[in-house]
Protein backbone atom coordinates (compact mmCIF):
# COMPACT_ATOMS: atom_id res chain seq x y z
CA UNK A 1 0.00 0.00 0.00
CA UNK A 2 1.62 3.12 -0.71
CA UNK A 3 1.94 6.38 2.08
CA UNK A 4 -0.98 8.44 -0.22
CA UNK A 5 -3.46 5.13 0.14
CA UNK A 6 -2.77 4.44 3.77
CA UNK A 7 -2.96 8.36 4.81
CA UNK A 8 -5.50 8.79 2.88
CA UNK A 9 -7.71 5.69 4.67
CA UNK A 10 -6.38 6.86 7.91
CA UNK A 11 -7.57 10.38 7.15
CA UNK A 12 -11.36 8.71 6.17
CA UNK A 13 -11.20 5.58 8.51
CA UNK A 14 -12.41 3.93 6.55
CA UNK A 15 -9.99 0.83 5.47
CA UNK A 16 -11.75 0.41 1.67
CA UNK A 17 -11.29 4.25 1.05
CA UNK A 18 -9.47 4.58 -2.41
CA UNK A 19 -6.76 7.35 -2.43
CA UNK A 20 -7.18 9.59 -5.89
CA UNK A 21 -4.71 9.35 -8.38
CA UNK A 22 -3.33 12.83 -8.11
CA UNK A 23 -1.21 12.95 -5.71
CA UNK A 24 1.67 15.24 -4.72
CA UNK A 25 4.14 15.46 -1.63
CA UNK A 26 2.57 19.01 -0.31
CA UNK A 27 -1.20 16.95 -0.53
CA UNK A 28 0.53 13.90 1.80
CA UNK A 29 2.13 16.20 4.15
CA UNK A 30 -1.83 17.81 4.69
CA UNK A 31 -3.22 14.64 4.49
CA UNK A 32 -1.22 13.93 8.01
CA UNK A 33 -2.36 16.44 9.79
CA UNK A 34 -3.59 15.36 13.87
CA UNK A 35 -4.18 17.86 16.44
CA UNK A 36 -1.80 17.67 19.21
CA UNK A 37 -2.59 18.45 23.11
CA UNK A 38 0.38 17.02 24.62
CA UNK A 39 3.77 18.82 24.49
CA UNK A 40 7.32 18.57 25.85
CA UNK A 41 8.88 21.61 27.00
CA UNK A 42 11.76 22.28 24.52
CA UNK A 43 11.53 25.53 22.47
CA UNK A 44 10.42 26.96 19.26
CA UNK A 45 13.31 29.50 18.21
CA UNK A 46 13.08 32.33 16.45
CA UNK A 47 14.35 31.28 13.09
CA UNK A 48 11.46 28.66 13.20
CA UNK A 49 8.54 31.05 13.57
CA UNK A 50 10.16 33.57 11.09
CA UNK A 51 9.72 30.81 8.53
CA UNK A 52 6.33 29.79 10.08
CA UNK A 53 5.48 33.47 10.08
CA UNK A 54 6.69 33.83 6.23
CA UNK A 55 4.58 31.12 5.70
CA UNK A 56 1.38 32.64 6.66
CA UNK A 57 2.20 36.13 4.98
CA UNK A 58 1.92 34.15 1.93
CA UNK A 59 -1.59 33.36 2.65
CA UNK A 60 -4.24 35.49 -0.06
CA UNK A 61 -5.18 38.38 1.86
CA UNK A 62 -8.60 40.37 0.86
CA UNK A 63 -7.47 43.51 -1.39
CA UNK A 64 -4.26 43.01 -0.20
CA UNK A 65 -5.45 44.67 3.10
CA UNK A 66 -3.79 42.24 5.48
CA UNK A 67 -6.08 42.49 8.26
CA UNK A 68 -4.91 40.38 10.44
CA UNK A 69 -2.11 40.42 12.89
CA UNK A 70 -0.77 37.59 15.21
CA UNK A 71 1.12 37.52 19.11
CA UNK A 72 3.77 34.68 19.94
CA UNK A 73 3.52 34.37 23.60
CA UNK A 74 5.98 32.33 25.26
CA UNK A 75 5.98 34.25 28.85
CA UNK A 76 4.85 31.38 31.17
CA UNK A 77 2.77 33.55 32.97
CA UNK A 78 0.90 35.19 30.41
CA UNK A 79 0.12 31.27 28.84
CA UNK A 80 -1.31 30.49 32.08
CA UNK A 81 -3.49 33.50 32.22
CA UNK A 82 -4.29 32.84 28.60
CA UNK A 83 -5.01 29.41 29.36
CA UNK A 84 -7.30 30.05 32.07
CA UNK A 85 -9.67 32.61 29.80
CA UNK A 86 -9.97 29.70 27.20
CA UNK A 87 -11.44 27.23 29.51
CA UNK A 88 -8.09 26.21 31.44
CA UNK A 89 -6.21 23.86 28.94
CA UNK A 90 -3.50 22.50 30.03
CA UNK A 91 -1.68 22.08 26.94
CA UNK A 92 -1.60 25.87 26.48
CA UNK A 93 0.47 26.05 29.78
CA UNK A 94 2.48 23.22 28.27
CA UNK A 95 3.22 24.08 24.60
CA UNK A 96 6.27 26.52 24.12
CA UNK A 97 4.46 28.81 22.11
CA UNK A 98 1.01 30.12 21.49
CA UNK A 99 0.39 32.21 18.54
CA UNK A 100 -2.53 34.07 19.23
CA UNK A 101 -4.45 34.89 15.81
CA UNK A 102 -6.33 38.29 15.59
CA UNK A 103 -8.86 39.61 13.29
CA UNK A 104 -7.07 43.62 12.72
CA UNK A 105 -8.89 46.54 11.61
CA UNK A 106 -6.83 48.97 13.59
CA UNK A 107 -3.83 48.76 11.09
CA UNK A 108 -6.56 49.96 8.44
CA UNK A 109 -7.92 52.94 10.82
CA UNK A 110 -4.32 54.10 11.33
CA UNK A 111 -3.71 53.98 7.56
CA UNK A 112 -6.47 55.58 6.61
CA UNK A 113 -5.72 58.52 10.16
CA UNK A 114 -2.51 59.02 8.05
CA UNK A 115 -3.93 59.44 4.96
CA UNK A 116 -6.77 61.74 6.43
CA UNK A 117 -9.39 59.62 5.16
CA UNK A 118 -12.56 58.52 6.55
CA UNK A 119 -12.64 54.72 7.18
CA UNK A 120 -16.68 54.12 7.98
CA UNK A 121 -16.28 50.40 6.47
CA UNK A 122 -14.85 49.07 9.15
CA UNK A 123 -18.09 49.33 11.00
CA UNK A 124 -19.70 46.62 8.96
CA UNK A 125 -19.66 43.12 9.69
CA UNK A 126 -18.17 42.68 6.32
CA UNK A 127 -14.79 44.04 7.32
CA UNK A 128 -14.54 42.19 10.41
CA UNK A 129 -14.95 38.91 8.77
CA UNK A 130 -12.93 39.81 6.32
CA UNK A 131 -10.06 40.48 9.17
CA UNK A 132 -11.40 36.81 10.76
CA UNK A 133 -10.97 34.80 7.05
CA UNK A 134 -7.65 37.03 6.76
CA UNK A 135 -6.72 35.81 9.67
CA UNK A 136 -7.78 31.92 9.49
CA UNK A 137 -5.78 31.64 5.70
CA UNK A 138 -2.88 32.52 7.48
CA UNK A 139 -3.30 30.86 10.32
CA UNK A 140 -4.01 26.96 8.05
CA UNK A 141 -0.92 28.34 6.05
CA UNK A 142 1.42 28.45 9.46
CA UNK A 143 0.18 24.99 10.64
CA UNK A 144 1.25 23.20 7.38
CA UNK A 145 4.41 25.31 8.03
CA UNK A 146 4.81 24.05 11.59
CA UNK A 147 4.15 20.57 10.70
CA UNK A 148 6.87 20.84 8.19
CA UNK A 149 9.64 21.48 10.48
CA UNK A 150 8.71 18.53 12.81
CA UNK A 151 6.60 20.66 15.09
CA UNK A 152 2.85 19.87 15.69
CA UNK A 153 -0.29 21.94 17.28
CA UNK A 154 -4.03 22.59 17.91
CA UNK A 155 -6.24 25.44 17.40
CA UNK A 156 -7.66 26.93 20.43
CA UNK A 157 -11.40 28.21 20.13
CA UNK A 158 -12.01 28.78 23.59
CA UNK A 159 -9.65 31.85 23.10
CA UNK A 160 -13.22 33.17 22.16
CA UNK A 161 -14.54 32.76 25.69
CA UNK A 162 -13.58 36.22 27.63
CA UNK A 163 -12.62 38.47 24.32
CA UNK A 164 -12.09 41.26 26.27
CA UNK A 165 -9.64 40.01 29.22
CA UNK A 166 -7.67 38.11 26.59
CA UNK A 167 -7.24 41.59 24.75
CA UNK A 168 -6.39 43.51 28.06
CA UNK A 169 -3.62 40.13 28.36
CA UNK A 170 -2.02 41.11 25.17
CA UNK A 171 -2.30 44.91 25.06
CA UNK A 172 -4.83 44.45 21.97
CA UNK A 173 -6.13 48.16 20.67
CA UNK A 174 -9.75 48.89 19.77
CA UNK A 175 -11.04 47.34 16.44
CA UNK A 176 -8.58 44.22 16.98
CA UNK A 177 -9.76 40.75 18.28
CA UNK A 178 -8.66 37.30 19.39
CA UNK A 179 -10.01 34.91 16.56
CA UNK A 180 -8.46 31.79 17.58
CA UNK A 181 -5.33 30.64 19.35
CA UNK A 182 -2.50 28.01 18.10
CA UNK A 183 -0.43 26.13 20.38
CA UNK A 184 2.84 25.24 18.67
CA UNK A 185 5.91 22.73 20.43
CA UNK A 186 7.25 19.55 19.91
CA UNK A 187 4.61 16.61 20.80
CA UNK A 188 5.28 14.75 23.82
CA UNK A 189 5.60 11.40 22.09
CA UNK A 190 4.63 9.30 25.44
CA UNK A 191 1.42 10.56 24.63
CA UNK A 192 0.82 10.55 20.83
CA UNK A 193 -2.30 11.94 19.34
CA UNK A 194 -4.89 10.18 16.54
CA UNK A 195 -5.52 11.44 12.81
CA UNK A 196 -9.35 11.98 13.69
CA UNK A 197 -11.14 10.34 10.60
CA UNK A 198 -13.49 13.05 8.70
CA UNK A 199 -16.79 12.01 7.14
CA UNK A 200 -16.64 10.99 3.35
CA UNK A 201 -16.33 13.99 0.35
CA UNK A 202 -20.30 13.52 -0.53
CA UNK A 203 -21.07 15.11 3.18
CA UNK A 204 -19.35 18.30 2.29
CA UNK A 205 -18.47 18.15 -1.38
CA UNK A 206 -21.16 18.95 -3.84
CA UNK A 207 -21.51 19.29 -7.75
CA UNK A 208 -23.28 22.25 -9.37
CA UNK A 209 -25.67 23.28 -6.40
CA UNK A 210 -26.34 21.82 -2.93
CA UNK A 211 -27.40 18.30 -2.32
CA UNK A 212 -28.88 17.36 1.61
CA UNK A 213 -29.45 13.81 0.59
CA UNK A 214 -26.43 12.73 -0.65
CA UNK A 215 -25.22 13.40 2.85
CA UNK A 216 -27.48 11.19 4.49
CA UNK A 217 -25.62 7.49 4.07
CA UNK A 218 -22.26 8.79 4.97
CA UNK A 219 -23.27 10.86 7.76
CA UNK A 220 -24.66 7.50 9.26
CA UNK A 221 -21.63 5.89 8.37
CA UNK A 222 -19.40 8.46 10.11
CA UNK A 223 -21.12 8.01 13.41
CA UNK A 224 -19.84 4.46 13.09
CA UNK A 225 -16.39 5.21 12.02
CA UNK A 226 -16.55 7.45 14.93
CA UNK A 227 -17.63 5.07 17.47
CA UNK A 228 -15.14 2.46 16.27
CA UNK A 229 -12.43 5.71 16.64
CA UNK A 230 -13.75 6.58 20.22
CA UNK A 231 -13.63 2.79 21.34
CA UNK A 232 -9.83 2.45 19.92
CA UNK A 233 -8.57 5.57 21.14
CA UNK A 234 -10.10 5.03 24.78
CA UNK A 235 -11.93 8.63 24.73
CA UNK A 236 -14.72 8.70 27.10
CA UNK A 237 -17.56 9.70 24.47
CA UNK A 238 -21.34 9.63 25.48
CA UNK A 239 -23.62 8.85 22.09
CA UNK A 240 -22.20 8.93 18.67
CA UNK A 241 -20.86 11.93 16.72
CA UNK A 242 -24.20 13.12 16.18
CA UNK A 243 -25.14 13.15 19.75
CA UNK A 244 -22.23 15.20 20.44
CA UNK A 245 -22.48 17.69 18.16
CA UNK A 246 -26.15 18.64 18.66
CA UNK A 247 -24.59 18.98 22.42
CA UNK A 248 -22.23 21.25 21.00
CA UNK A 249 -25.23 23.24 19.76
CA UNK A 250 -28.04 22.71 21.82
CA UNK A 251 -27.86 26.84 22.93
CA UNK A 252 -26.57 29.85 24.37
CA UNK A 253 -25.01 27.39 27.58
CA UNK A 254 -23.86 25.30 25.48
CA UNK A 255 -21.22 28.32 23.67
CA UNK A 256 -19.20 28.40 27.05
CA UNK A 257 -19.27 32.40 27.39
CA UNK A 258 -19.21 32.87 23.42
CA UNK A 259 -23.07 33.26 23.39
CA UNK A 260 -22.11 37.16 24.44
CA UNK A 261 -19.93 38.01 21.38
CA UNK A 262 -21.46 40.24 19.94
CA UNK A 263 -21.52 42.31 23.09
CA UNK A 264 -17.63 41.67 23.48
CA UNK A 265 -16.75 42.57 20.22
CA UNK A 266 -18.75 45.92 20.79
CA UNK A 267 -16.46 46.32 24.04
CA UNK A 268 -13.36 45.48 21.52
CA UNK A 269 -14.74 48.35 18.54
CA UNK A 270 -16.82 46.68 16.68
CA UNK A 271 -19.55 47.74 15.51
CA UNK A 272 -20.88 45.07 13.17
CA UNK A 273 -23.58 46.99 11.12
CA UNK B 1 21.69 32.19 -3.91
CA UNK B 2 19.20 29.15 -2.25
CA UNK B 3 15.66 29.00 -3.34
CA UNK B 4 14.30 29.63 -0.40
CA UNK B 5 16.24 32.88 -0.08
CA UNK B 6 15.32 33.65 -3.39
CA UNK B 7 11.41 33.10 -2.77
CA UNK B 8 11.37 35.14 0.60
CA UNK B 9 13.40 38.06 -1.05
CA UNK B 10 10.55 38.15 -3.60
CA UNK B 11 7.47 37.45 -1.30
CA UNK B 12 8.33 40.57 1.08
CA UNK B 13 10.19 42.57 -2.04
CA UNK B 14 13.31 43.01 -0.31
CA UNK B 15 16.40 42.38 -1.93
CA UNK B 16 18.38 42.72 1.36
CA UNK B 17 15.80 39.87 3.28
CA UNK B 18 17.50 37.05 5.09
CA UNK B 19 15.38 33.68 5.06
CA UNK B 20 15.71 32.41 8.17
CA UNK B 21 17.66 28.65 9.00
CA UNK B 22 14.68 27.12 9.85
CA UNK B 23 13.30 25.57 5.96
CA UNK B 24 11.21 22.74 4.73
CA UNK B 25 10.03 22.22 0.53
CA UNK B 26 6.24 22.92 2.15
CA UNK B 27 7.63 26.32 3.51
CA UNK B 28 9.39 26.65 0.13
CA UNK B 29 5.57 25.93 -1.87
CA UNK B 30 3.59 28.04 0.00
CA UNK B 31 6.00 31.07 -0.03
CA UNK B 32 5.15 30.69 -4.16
CA UNK B 33 1.80 31.35 -4.09
CA UNK B 34 0.66 33.63 -6.31
CA UNK B 35 -3.26 34.69 -7.31
CA UNK B 36 -3.48 34.09 -10.70
CA UNK B 37 -6.45 36.07 -12.73
CA UNK B 38 -5.89 33.89 -16.41
CA UNK B 39 -6.32 30.57 -16.99
CA UNK B 40 -6.28 28.24 -19.54
CA UNK B 41 -9.52 26.18 -20.56
CA UNK B 42 -7.98 22.98 -19.74
CA UNK B 43 -10.15 20.97 -16.96
CA UNK B 44 -9.84 20.29 -13.40
CA UNK B 45 -9.98 16.66 -13.57
CA UNK B 46 -12.42 14.73 -10.35
CA UNK B 47 -9.01 12.50 -9.40
CA UNK B 48 -7.21 16.08 -8.72
CA UNK B 49 -10.39 17.52 -7.27
CA UNK B 50 -10.68 15.05 -4.86
CA UNK B 51 -7.22 15.37 -3.87
CA UNK B 52 -7.74 18.79 -3.46
CA UNK B 53 -10.76 18.34 -1.29
CA UNK B 54 -9.07 15.20 0.99
CA UNK B 55 -6.53 17.81 2.16
CA UNK B 56 -8.97 20.73 2.66
CA UNK B 57 -11.13 18.27 4.81
CA UNK B 58 -7.40 17.26 7.04
CA UNK B 59 -7.75 20.91 7.88
CA UNK B 60 -8.72 21.36 11.87
CA UNK B 61 -12.55 21.93 12.23
CA UNK B 62 -14.11 23.04 15.41
CA UNK B 63 -15.03 20.75 17.86
CA UNK B 64 -14.86 18.55 14.97
CA UNK B 65 -18.08 19.84 13.94
CA UNK B 66 -17.06 20.10 9.83
CA UNK B 67 -19.29 23.15 9.87
CA UNK B 68 -18.90 23.91 5.95
CA UNK B 69 -19.08 22.28 2.64
CA UNK B 70 -18.16 23.40 -0.91
CA UNK B 71 -19.55 23.72 -4.22
CA UNK B 72 -17.50 22.71 -7.15
CA UNK B 73 -19.16 24.61 -10.19
CA UNK B 74 -18.07 23.59 -13.67
CA UNK B 75 -20.85 24.45 -15.99
CA UNK B 76 -20.81 27.31 -17.93
CA UNK B 77 -23.84 29.35 -17.48
CA UNK B 78 -23.72 28.79 -13.82
CA UNK B 79 -20.10 30.15 -13.88
CA UNK B 80 -21.28 32.85 -15.73
CA UNK B 81 -24.34 33.54 -13.49
CA UNK B 82 -21.77 33.78 -10.68
CA UNK B 83 -19.48 35.83 -12.19
CA UNK B 84 -22.09 38.26 -12.71
CA UNK B 85 -23.06 37.97 -9.07
CA UNK B 86 -19.71 38.72 -8.00
CA UNK B 87 -18.19 42.06 -10.07
CA UNK B 88 -18.60 40.77 -13.23
CA UNK B 89 -14.94 39.31 -12.95
CA UNK B 90 -14.31 37.30 -16.23
CA UNK B 91 -11.89 34.82 -14.67
CA UNK B 92 -14.85 33.48 -13.24
CA UNK B 93 -15.64 32.32 -16.48
CA UNK B 94 -12.98 31.53 -17.74
CA UNK B 95 -11.21 29.04 -14.95
CA UNK B 96 -12.55 25.55 -15.64
CA UNK B 97 -13.71 25.24 -11.90
CA UNK B 98 -14.78 27.37 -9.25
CA UNK B 99 -15.29 26.05 -5.80
CA UNK B 100 -17.50 27.87 -3.72
CA UNK B 101 -16.71 27.59 0.04
CA UNK B 102 -19.76 27.23 2.62
CA UNK B 103 -20.02 28.35 6.40
CA UNK B 104 -22.51 25.79 6.40
CA UNK B 105 -24.78 25.28 9.95
CA UNK B 106 -27.72 23.30 7.88
CA UNK B 107 -26.25 19.95 8.43
CA UNK B 108 -26.09 20.27 12.22
CA UNK B 109 -29.53 21.49 12.28
CA UNK B 110 -30.72 18.49 10.28
CA UNK B 111 -28.29 16.27 12.81
CA UNK B 112 -29.85 17.39 16.21
CA UNK B 113 -32.88 17.07 14.21
CA UNK B 114 -32.45 13.31 13.84
CA UNK B 115 -31.67 13.48 17.61
CA UNK B 116 -34.50 15.14 18.61
CA UNK B 117 -32.08 18.00 20.19
CA UNK B 118 -32.46 22.04 20.50
CA UNK B 119 -30.02 23.46 18.61
CA UNK B 120 -30.22 27.17 19.51
CA UNK B 121 -26.39 27.97 19.71
CA UNK B 122 -27.01 27.81 15.78
CA UNK B 123 -29.19 31.59 15.95
CA UNK B 124 -25.87 33.12 17.47
CA UNK B 125 -22.93 35.05 15.80
CA UNK B 126 -20.72 32.44 17.61
CA UNK B 127 -21.56 29.79 15.27
CA UNK B 128 -21.85 31.48 12.38
CA UNK B 129 -17.86 32.65 12.79
CA UNK B 130 -17.16 28.73 13.14
CA UNK B 131 -18.50 27.98 10.07
CA UNK B 132 -16.37 30.87 8.55
CA UNK B 133 -13.87 29.86 9.71
CA UNK B 134 -13.97 26.57 9.39
CA UNK B 135 -14.70 27.27 5.49
CA UNK B 136 -11.48 29.19 5.38
CA UNK B 137 -8.90 26.75 7.01
CA UNK B 138 -10.22 24.24 4.48
CA UNK B 139 -10.08 26.20 1.58
CA UNK B 140 -6.40 27.35 2.17
CA UNK B 141 -5.57 23.56 2.39
CA UNK B 142 -6.98 22.96 -0.88
CA UNK B 143 -4.80 26.04 -2.09
CA UNK B 144 -1.70 24.68 -1.26
CA UNK B 145 -3.44 21.06 -2.38
CA UNK B 146 -4.44 22.92 -6.05
CA UNK B 147 -0.74 24.91 -6.76
CA UNK B 148 0.96 21.09 -5.74
CA UNK B 149 -0.87 19.05 -8.44
CA UNK B 150 0.37 22.70 -11.01
CA UNK B 151 -2.76 24.50 -10.79
CA UNK B 152 -3.08 27.87 -10.24
CA UNK B 153 -6.05 29.47 -8.17
CA UNK B 154 -7.66 32.83 -6.97
CA UNK B 155 -9.80 33.61 -3.96
CA UNK B 156 -12.93 35.82 -4.92
CA UNK B 157 -14.39 37.75 -1.73
CA UNK B 158 -16.47 38.90 -4.72
CA UNK B 159 -19.20 36.33 -4.19
CA UNK B 160 -20.33 38.05 -1.39
CA UNK B 161 -21.63 40.91 -2.94
CA UNK B 162 -25.08 39.62 -3.41
CA UNK B 163 -25.28 36.58 -1.18
CA UNK B 164 -29.03 35.65 -1.47
CA UNK B 165 -28.74 35.15 -5.27
CA UNK B 166 -25.19 32.86 -5.18
CA UNK B 167 -27.28 30.98 -2.69
CA UNK B 168 -30.53 30.82 -4.88
CA UNK B 169 -28.02 29.23 -8.05
CA UNK B 170 -26.73 27.29 -5.81
CA UNK B 171 -29.73 25.67 -4.05
CA UNK B 172 -28.66 26.13 -0.83
CA UNK B 173 -30.68 25.86 2.06
CA UNK B 174 -31.21 27.80 4.76
CA UNK B 175 -28.50 28.43 7.30
CA UNK B 176 -25.92 27.82 4.46
CA UNK B 177 -23.84 31.12 3.41
CA UNK B 178 -21.04 31.62 0.47
CA UNK B 179 -17.72 32.66 2.19
CA UNK B 180 -15.80 32.73 -0.58
CA UNK B 181 -15.29 31.85 -4.39
CA UNK B 182 -12.40 30.08 -6.14
CA UNK B 183 -10.94 30.28 -9.17
CA UNK B 184 -8.77 27.00 -10.02
CA UNK B 185 -7.43 26.46 -13.34
CA UNK B 186 -4.19 25.93 -15.29
CA UNK B 187 -2.12 29.32 -15.53
CA UNK B 188 -2.45 30.89 -18.98
CA UNK B 189 1.25 31.25 -19.20
CA UNK B 190 1.01 34.14 -21.71
CA UNK B 191 -0.26 36.44 -19.13
CA UNK B 192 1.86 35.12 -15.81
CA UNK B 193 0.98 36.44 -12.48
CA UNK B 194 3.52 37.66 -10.12
CA UNK B 195 4.25 37.11 -6.39
CA UNK B 196 2.62 40.28 -4.36
CA UNK B 197 5.03 41.26 -1.98
CA UNK B 198 4.02 41.30 1.27
CA UNK B 199 5.43 44.11 4.53
CA UNK B 200 7.95 42.75 6.67
CA UNK B 201 7.44 40.37 9.44
CA UNK B 202 7.22 43.38 12.18
CA UNK B 203 3.72 44.66 10.81
CA UNK B 204 2.02 41.45 11.65
CA UNK B 205 4.01 39.58 13.96
CA UNK B 206 4.03 40.64 17.74
CA UNK B 207 5.68 39.24 20.74
CA UNK B 208 4.10 38.83 24.29
CA UNK B 209 1.91 42.46 23.73
CA UNK B 210 0.53 43.72 20.95
CA UNK B 211 3.37 47.16 19.48
CA UNK B 212 1.57 49.63 17.78
CA UNK B 213 4.96 51.27 17.51
CA UNK B 214 6.93 49.15 15.64
CA UNK B 215 4.61 48.89 12.92
CA UNK B 216 5.39 52.16 11.37
CA UNK B 217 8.78 52.71 9.27
CA UNK B 218 8.09 48.58 7.77
CA UNK B 219 4.60 50.35 6.78
CA UNK B 220 6.25 53.56 5.32
CA UNK B 221 8.43 51.54 3.21
CA UNK B 222 5.58 48.70 2.34
CA UNK B 223 4.27 51.55 0.44
CA UNK B 224 7.72 52.25 -1.34
CA UNK B 225 7.75 48.45 -2.38
CA UNK B 226 4.42 48.41 -3.44
CA UNK B 227 5.25 51.51 -5.27
CA UNK B 228 7.88 49.82 -6.94
CA UNK B 229 5.83 46.72 -7.60
CA UNK B 230 2.72 48.60 -9.42
CA UNK B 231 5.03 50.33 -11.81
CA UNK B 232 6.96 46.88 -12.66
CA UNK B 233 3.13 45.25 -13.42
CA UNK B 234 2.38 48.27 -15.53
CA UNK B 235 -1.03 48.49 -12.89
CA UNK B 236 -2.84 51.68 -12.83
CA UNK B 237 -3.27 52.41 -9.12
CA UNK B 238 -3.45 55.94 -7.83
CA UNK B 239 -1.68 56.65 -4.99
CA UNK B 240 0.54 54.90 -2.27
CA UNK B 241 -1.18 51.23 -0.71
CA UNK B 242 -1.86 53.09 2.05
CA UNK B 243 -4.51 55.33 0.18
CA UNK B 244 -5.36 52.29 -1.90
CA UNK B 245 -6.30 50.55 1.16
CA UNK B 246 -8.11 53.93 2.55
CA UNK B 247 -10.13 53.84 -0.42
CA UNK B 248 -10.92 50.34 0.29
CA UNK B 249 -12.21 50.98 3.77
CA UNK B 250 -13.78 54.45 3.29
CA UNK B 251 -17.28 53.60 3.89
CA UNK B 252 -20.30 51.67 3.28
CA UNK B 253 -20.37 52.65 -0.30
CA UNK B 254 -16.84 50.93 -1.06
CA UNK B 255 -18.38 47.67 0.01
CA UNK B 256 -19.86 46.67 -3.44
CA UNK B 257 -22.88 45.41 -1.59
CA UNK B 258 -21.89 44.18 1.40
CA UNK B 259 -22.70 46.87 3.92
CA UNK B 260 -26.34 44.98 3.68
CA UNK B 261 -24.15 41.43 4.54
CA UNK B 262 -26.23 41.27 8.06
CA UNK B 263 -29.68 41.43 6.51
CA UNK B 264 -28.51 39.37 3.99
CA UNK B 265 -27.41 36.72 6.46
CA UNK B 266 -31.23 37.22 8.41
CA UNK B 267 -32.57 36.41 4.79
CA UNK B 268 -30.45 33.28 4.66
CA UNK B 269 -31.37 32.12 8.06
CA UNK B 270 -28.73 33.28 10.22
CA UNK B 271 -29.69 35.49 13.06
CA UNK B 272 -26.13 36.53 14.67
CA UNK B 273 -27.35 36.91 18.28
Amino acid sequence: MSDLQSLFQTRYGDTSALAPAAASAVIEHLLGHRSVRAYRPDPVSDDQLAAIIAAAQSAATSSNLHAWSVVAVRDPERKAALAECAGNQAHIRDAPLQLVWLADLSRLHRVAGQCERPDGALDYLEMFLVAAIDAALAAQNAAAAAESLGLSLVYIGGMRNRPEEVARLLGLPPRVFAVFGMCIGYEDSTRPAAVKPRPAQAVVLHHETYSVEQQAAPLAAYDDTMARFYEREGMNVRGTWSVHSAKRVAGPESLTGRDRLVEALANLGFELK
